[in-house]
Parts: structure tokens; sequence; C-alpha cells
């Protein structure tokens, strides 16, 4: 924005906030690999989530001149750590899984993460080789992007898939760059406020005794999908956290009062 | 067509005549990946041109379960004799060169192709490992396709570039194959229940006091906004509505006690 008149973003400037994660990489390869598939459609941000293995020559190899990814790689102990400033976290699977979630493919994930990249960084979860994202990590997604594979054979390899994302996210800011963006009308709050609510809102449920005898897994497993889906701003986080606290002070005050 | 009594095509009869040649191919491992990314997207044609090495373990053991096309493979010496059948040869190649040729991009190549094979066998052919294909190649190719990869690097190998232009040709054959988008997973409420929803929301709400001297109408607003971008299902304004009645329950169980 400083280097030109206008407002128009580069194709580059629109990837920049875009953040891809590789949960538990078992082979340095295989991050040498993804390094290479992100710097050919012009990523820059790579999030290693407790890799087994890096740095590693290895990765080098295998990134054959995308070095400089591997070299500004960040390394986080645990996920939530790792998606903490995101704004949005898409989880890549092939998966048909048990769990209802937003499922989409890569060309709708392209438009929304560009979207929801206007707003700041926006995550690309991926998950290990073997057995792709758990049920856990994608309860931390917004979204469950699909690559529509053979039914028969949909085992991408873990570069693969980053190529195939990375290619329409790329295709997407192509078609944008040159254009001025449009205007942020919604932005979303961090995924560790978000998180932060979920903690407090469990805490007052179990307060209210809204779970009595039933598990807390499942109704809290729903109540995050219903509120990943509404993509709550700051303020609206804000006032969420305003209810549960004016919640526990009414309720904890009468309950002095008792005898 | 045997099986259903219309003339809609499967994907995998509408990607049967397309075959992917690969040029003098050095490393058999590339072969291998090669053959994983063409099952993954549902193609299964492939042709070998003068490969160094093949067949070799190092190229079954990266197809990683996409052997048979390993086995179907068709050798060749020359690449006249591969593209023998051919009613269309399409060239893949990372390279801007000196020779006038019609250039297109991975989707509208998508599109050409799967016309093509209504017709006949259809060629995509990429050149070796380093240095892609030659102009006495291209000069056998119809089209260029180019993968817009960034400028600064736009290296893919081998199997990328196999990746994303089979991933684009199966895209287009599922949606030339009436093939059905998923499922939609999520049914929103009716809008009334959900209306009810925010009338007893802000009952609650004044009862714990919090809307203060505020006017409860900013932020009801602000609320309804952020519930209906969520769009809850049946299920999830019930445990909603749930949430209201525990939290009533509670605190009035409780000014019941009062003096």
């Amino acid at each position: 924005m400083s280097e030109t008149a206008d407002s128009a973003l580069s194709t580059e400037a629109l990837l920049q906030p875009i953040a891809s994660v590789l949960m538990q990489t078992s082979h340095p390869g295989n991050i040498g690999s993804a390094a290479r598939a992100l710097k050919t459609m012009g990523l820059s941000q790579l999030r290693l989530v407790a890799p087994l293995r890096f740095p590693d020559p290895e990765a080098v190899a295998l990134a054959s001149g995308a070095e400089d990814i591997l070299d500004s790689a960040q390394r986080f102990d645990t996920l939530n750590e790792a998606l903490a400033d995101a704004r949005m976290v898409f989880g890549s699977s092939d998966r048909v899984r048990g769990i209802r979630m937003l499922e989409i493919e890569p060309r709708e994930f392209a438009r929304l993460a560009l979207d929801a990249a206007t707003a700041g960084p926006v995550a690309v979860l991926y998950g290990t080789e073997r057995t792709g994202l758990t049920n856990e990590e994608l309860e931390l997604c917004q979204y469950l992007v699909t690559i529509p594979a053979n039914p028969h054979y949909s085992s991408l390899n873990l570069a693969s898939a980053v190529q195939v994302l990375s290619y329409e996210l790329r295709i997407e800011a192509l078609s944008r760059s040159g254009h001025a963006p449009a205007e942020a009308l919604h932005v979303p709050a961090p995924n560790e406020q978000l998180e932060r609510y979920f903690v407090h809102l469990e805490q007052v449920l179990e307060l209210v005794g809204f779970f009595g005898d039933r598990s807390s897994t499942k109704i809290m497993r729903r109540l995050r999908r219903l509120y990943q889906r509404s993509m709550p701003d700051e303020r609206e986080v804000q006032i969420l956290r305003g209810i549960l606290t004016e919640t526990e002070v009414t309720i904890r005050g009468r309950r002095r009062r008792e005898p």
C-alpha cells in the first residue's frame, strides 16, 4: 500500500497473511516438499507444530531452493499456540468423518480465506501424514476443506494437498490483485479470544447446572460449531463474555445470601 | 453408460481418455509419485517415454497404493509413438519460451481437454525433471499449459505439476458428470424459533442485570446479528433455549430462598 498511490494489493500481499500449519509432521522431507509447494504459489508463512525432526538436512534437500520458507518457519509446541492469532482457521482433510462441520471445496476455501485475510492472519491446518487431523484438531477449525478426490483412492500426500490448496489461493489472489480490496465489514476476533470464551462458557454452564448428568463434551462441541460459524468480532466476544460474567455475579451474589 | 438409463457419463468415464505422458523421467520415484497423483484424481492412463529406470522398486514405494497405474503404464521409445493416437496434445511447462504457441492456464486446459476427450484420446505431456519440455517436444503440442506460479520461484516438481493439472481435470469432470455437491449437513431452524429465542434471551439478560442503565436495543441488535450469521439448526436453538431456562431456574430458585 505504501508503494502505490492507490490501495490495490499485489498477489504477494494478498497471500502474505495466510499461514500453513503442519501438525506433527513425521518426515522432515515432507516439510521440505511442503515449503517448496508453498513457495511456488507465492505463499510464505509456514508454521510447524511439534515436528518430529526439524531442522533436518532432508527438509532442506526437498525444499529445493525454498530454504527461505524453512528458515522463517515458526515452531510451536501446541496447536493452540500456532492458531492464537488466526482470525479464521481452515482444516484440510480427505476424510469423511462423523462430525458435523461446514465442509467446503478448495475453490470456495480460497475465496473465504482471502476475504478473511483482509482482516488478519488466516491459518490452513494440515494433519499428520498417517492419520490427518483428529476430531479434536478439527474442532478448532471453522471449515473443513476437502479436495474432491477419487473416492476409491483419496490419499494425496501432504505436499500434494498443500500444492492444490495453495494453487487455488494463488489463482484467487491473482484474480483479485490490482483490484482495491473490498473494505472488511466484519473482522472476526482472534482465535484465542474465542477459545477463552468457550472455557468461560463451559464454566458458567456448569454453574447453572445445565449439563446435569449429561456429558459436557457433546454439547460443548455443538456450541463451539455454532459460535465458530458465526465468527464473532472482538466487540461481540466482549458482549458474550459480559453476559457470562453478569450471570456468574447474579448467581454467586444470590448464593452468598443463602443460609 | 451401461449401468444407467440416461446418457450421463461418470467422472471416471470422462477422465478415461486422458493419458499423462512423462518424457524421459530420470528418477523412478517421480514416476511413482506421479502415478499416485493421477490416481487420487481418478486418472488412469500413464505413458512413459524412454524412462531411465522403470520398473523400479522406488517407483512402487512412492506410488503408495497406486501400483495399478504403474502396472498398466505403457512404455514407448519415442514421443511420436506415445502421441500417435492422441486427438489433442497439451504440453505442460513452467517456462516462458521464445516460441509462439497458444498458452493457456490449467482451468481452461481442463475444459478443452475434456471437450476433446469426447472424440478420442487426449495426451498431456510432461517434460524431464531438469529441463522440462524442449522446443521440439512443444512443437508436437497444440497448447502450452502453464501453471501461474510465483515468477521468482516457479519450479513445481513433476508430481506437483501432475497433481495440479489432474486436479483441474477432475473438478471439470465432476461438474460435467452431474456430480451432486456435498449434501447439506446443516439445516437452519425456522425463523420463528430463532425469534422466540431472541425474546427469551432479552428476558434473561434483564434478569441477570446485563443491560444495567444501557438501552437493550443496540446490544440486542448485535446479538441478533451474531446468531443470525450462525444460522443455528433446531437442535442448536433447543440447546440455546435450554441454557436460558436453566439460568432462569438457577436464579429464580435462589431468589425464592431470599428473605
